[in-house]
C-alpha cells in the first residue's frame, strides 16, 4: 500500500481544510468525523501531492505554467474519490495512485485551457498561469498535462480505464462546447444547463469513482453504485460552485465574485432567477455590457438581492442537497466499512463549503 | 485490405498535387513516377480522407472548428508515411488506417493550437479556424482531435503504439516549449534550432513510420530503418518549410510570406543569415517591431536579398537535400519492392515542392 509511505497531516489538505470550514460554522460533529477521515485517507492524499510536486518536466515555460497551478493546491476531491473507491475494495495501491494523479492532471488541464479561453486573471487566490507565463505556455501546459495523465493511466494497467478516460475527456469537451454555444445568451434553458454540468463536471467525478473501484478490484454492481455516487457528487459540487460565484467571498473561493456571470455562463441560480424575476434579465445584461470594467456601484448587490428574494440561491443549495442525498443513497449497494463511511462524509462536506 | 474499398484518383491528393507541381517545374521523370505512386497508394489515402470527412462529432462550434481545418486538405504526408511503411510489410489494413488517421489528427491538433497561440489568420489558403469560430472553439477542437487520435490508436490495438504516441506528443510539446522560450531572440543558436525541429516536426514523422511498420508486422531492424527514414524526411520537410516562409508564394503555400519571421521564430535560413550578414539583424528587428502592421515597402525584399546573397537560402535547401539523401540511405535496410520505391520518391518530392 502506498499509504504506508506517506505521512498523516490531520489539518492539511482537503479534509483538514473542510474540517476547518465546518468548525467555523459550528458543525462540530461533522468536523470531528472529517478529522478522523484525514487520518484514514491522509497518507494516500500525501502520496498524490508528492507525485504532483515532482512531475517529470523541465523548468521551461510550459512546465512552470503547469506546476504553478498544480502546486497551489486545490481541493483534490477527484483524487480523494479515486482513493476512497479503491479503499472500498482492496486498497490504495500503485495503480490507484497513478489514477488519482491522472484525474487531478486532467482537471488541471481543463483549468489551464479554461483560463486561456475565459481570459481568467485569478485562480486559487493567485494570478492564473496565463497571466504569469502567457497564453501560449498555458495552452501547451494543458496539452502536456493531458498527455501525462494518459501515460499514468496506461501505466496503471487496469483494463478499460484508458478507453473510458478518453470517452470522459471527449464528454468534458462536449460540455464545454455546449457552454460555449450558449455563452451570453440569457435564456433559462434547464435542458442545456444540466447537459453542460453532467458533461463538464459530473463525468470526471464519475470516472474517478469507477477508476478507483476497478483498481480496487470491485465488481460491476459495486462499480456502478460508486459511479452513481460520483455523478451525484459532481452535480452537487457544480451547483455549489454556481452558488459561490454569486454569493461567495473572493477571499475563501480564490476567484472573483460574479466571474461566471460576467462571462455569460448560465449557472443554476441565474437560470432559476431569470425564470422567476423579470427584472433580473436587465440587470445581468447591464453587467455583461460592462465587459472588463468594474460593475457599477450597487449592481452586484441588486443582483444578489434578486437571486435571494426570488429564492434562486436557496433553490440551488436545495438541489445540491438532493444530489448529495442521492449520492449517499447510491452507497447502499456498497459494503459497509471505513471507506464507505468516508464517502458519506465527503458528500456532506461537498455542499457545506465556502470554497 | 482497405484499399479495395477506396477509389483511385490519380490527380487528387498529395501525390496528384506533388506531381502537378513537378510537372510545372519540368521534372517530368519524377512527375511520372509520382503518378504511378498515386495509383499504388491512392486508394489508401482515399480511405484516410473518407475517415477524416466523417469524424464522429456533432455540428457544434468545436466540431466545425476541427473539421474546417481537416477538410481543407493538407499534404497528408504523415498518413502517407503510415501507409507506405505498412505496405513495406503485410499491407494497409484496418489498424494501419486507424493509425494513418490518428497521425493526421495529431498534426491538425497542433495546427489548431499553434494558430491560437500565434494568432494566425491564414492557413491552407483560407481563414484559420480561430478566425471563423473563435479561439475557444479552436483550443477545445485541438483537445478533441488529440483525444480522437488516441482513441484510434487504442482501437488499432498494436502493442506499444499508444505509449509511443504519448511520448511523441510529449516531445512535440517540448519542442514548442523551447521555441516559445526563444521567440523573438535573434540569436543564431543551431543547437536550439535542431532540438526544436527534431521534437516538433521530425518526431511525428518518425512515429508515423514506426506505427506503419508495426502495423505491417515488420521486425525491429526494418522498423528502425523506417523510423530513421521518417526522422530525416521530417527534418528535410521542416527545412523546406523554413525556406518557403522566406521565399515562397502565398498563393501556393496558403500562408502569408514572413509569417515565422514576424512571429520571431528562428528558422534555418535566418540562423545562417544572422551568422553571415551583420546587417540582417537590424532588418529583422525592424520587421519584428512592426507587429501587426504591414512591412514597410522594400524591407521584405531587402531581407530576401540578404538571405540569398549570404547563401542562407541555398544552404537551407542543401541541408534539406542531405537529409533526403540520408532518408534514402536508411531504406537500404528495407526489402526492395513498390513500397520502398514509393518512399524513395516521397523523399525526393519533399524537397522539390512549393507548398
Amino acid at each position: 500500500m502506498v499509504s504506508a509511505h506517506g505521512e498523516t497531516r490531520p489539518k492539511d489538505g482537503v479534509l483538514g481544510r473542510l474540517s476547518g470550514v465546518l468548525e467555523k460554522r459550528g458543525l462540530d460533529d461533522l468536523a470531528a468525523t472529517l478529522s478522523a477521515l484525514a487520518s484514514y485517507a491522509g497518507a494516500d492524499l500525501a502520496a498524490v501531492e508528492g507525485e504532483l510536486a515532482h512531475l517529470p518536466r523541465s523548468e521551461d515555460l510550459v512546465g512552470l505554467s503547469a506546476s504553478h497551478l498544480l502546486v497551489r493546491g486545490g481541493k483534490r476531491l477527484r483524487p480523494l474519490c479515486v482513493a476512497l473507491a479503491a479503499k472500498v475494495g482492496t486498497g490504495f495501491g500503485r495503480p490507484a495512485l497513478e489514477l488519482a494523479v491522472a484525474v487531478e492532471l486532467v482537471h488541471n488541464a481543463t483549468l489551464l485551457h479554461d483560463d486561456v479561453i475565459d481570459q481568467g486573471a485569478l485562480r486559487r487566490g493567485a494570478p492564473t498561469s496565463r497571466m504569469l507565463y502567457g497564453n501560449a505556455a498555458s495552452v501547451y501546459a494543458g496539452d502536456w498535462l493531458l498527455v501525462e495523465a494518459l501515460r499514468r493511466v496506461v501505466r496503471a494497467g487496469v483494463p478499460g480505464l484508458l478507453e473510458s478516460l478518453l470517452t470522459t475527456i471527449d464528454e468534458m469537451i462536449a460540455g464545454e462546447a455546449i457552454q460555449l454555444e450558449r455563452r451570453g445568451k440569457l435564456v433559462a434553458d434547464p435542458g442545456a444547463y444540466f447537459q453542460i454540468i453532467e458533461k463538464k463536471t459530473a463525468s470526471l467525478f464519475r470516472y474517478a469513482m469507477a477508476a478507483g473501484a476497478r483498481a480496487g478490484g470491485l465488481g460491476t454492481n459495486e462499480t456502478r453504485a460508486l459511479e452513481a455516487y460520483g455523478r451525484h457528487l459532481g452535480l452537487a459540487f457544480q451547483l455549489i460552485d454556481d452558488a459561490l460565484d454569486l454569493s461567495g467571498e473572493t477571499e475563501s473561493t480564490g476567484k472573483a465574485l460574479f466571474t461566471d456571470l460576467r462571462e455569460g455562463k448560465l449557472t443554476y441560480p441565474l437560470l432559476v432567477g431569470l425564470e422567476r424575476d423579470p427584472d433580473l434579465h436587465g440587470m445581468v445584461q447591464e453587467a455583461l455590457a460592462r465587459e472588463e470594467e468594474p460593475l457599477p456601484a450597487g449592481l452586484g448587490a441588486r443582483i444578489q438581492r434578486a437571486l435571494n428574494e426570488s429564492g434562486a440561491l436557496p433553490a440551488t443549495t436545495r438541489l445540491a442537497e438532493q444530489h448529495v442525498a442521492e449520492a449517499r443513497a447510491a452507497l447502499a449497494a456498497v459494503p459497509d466499512g471505513p471507506a464507505r463511511a468516508a464517502l458519506l462524509q465527503v458528500a456532506e462536506a461537498a455542499v457545506h463549503r465556502r470554497a
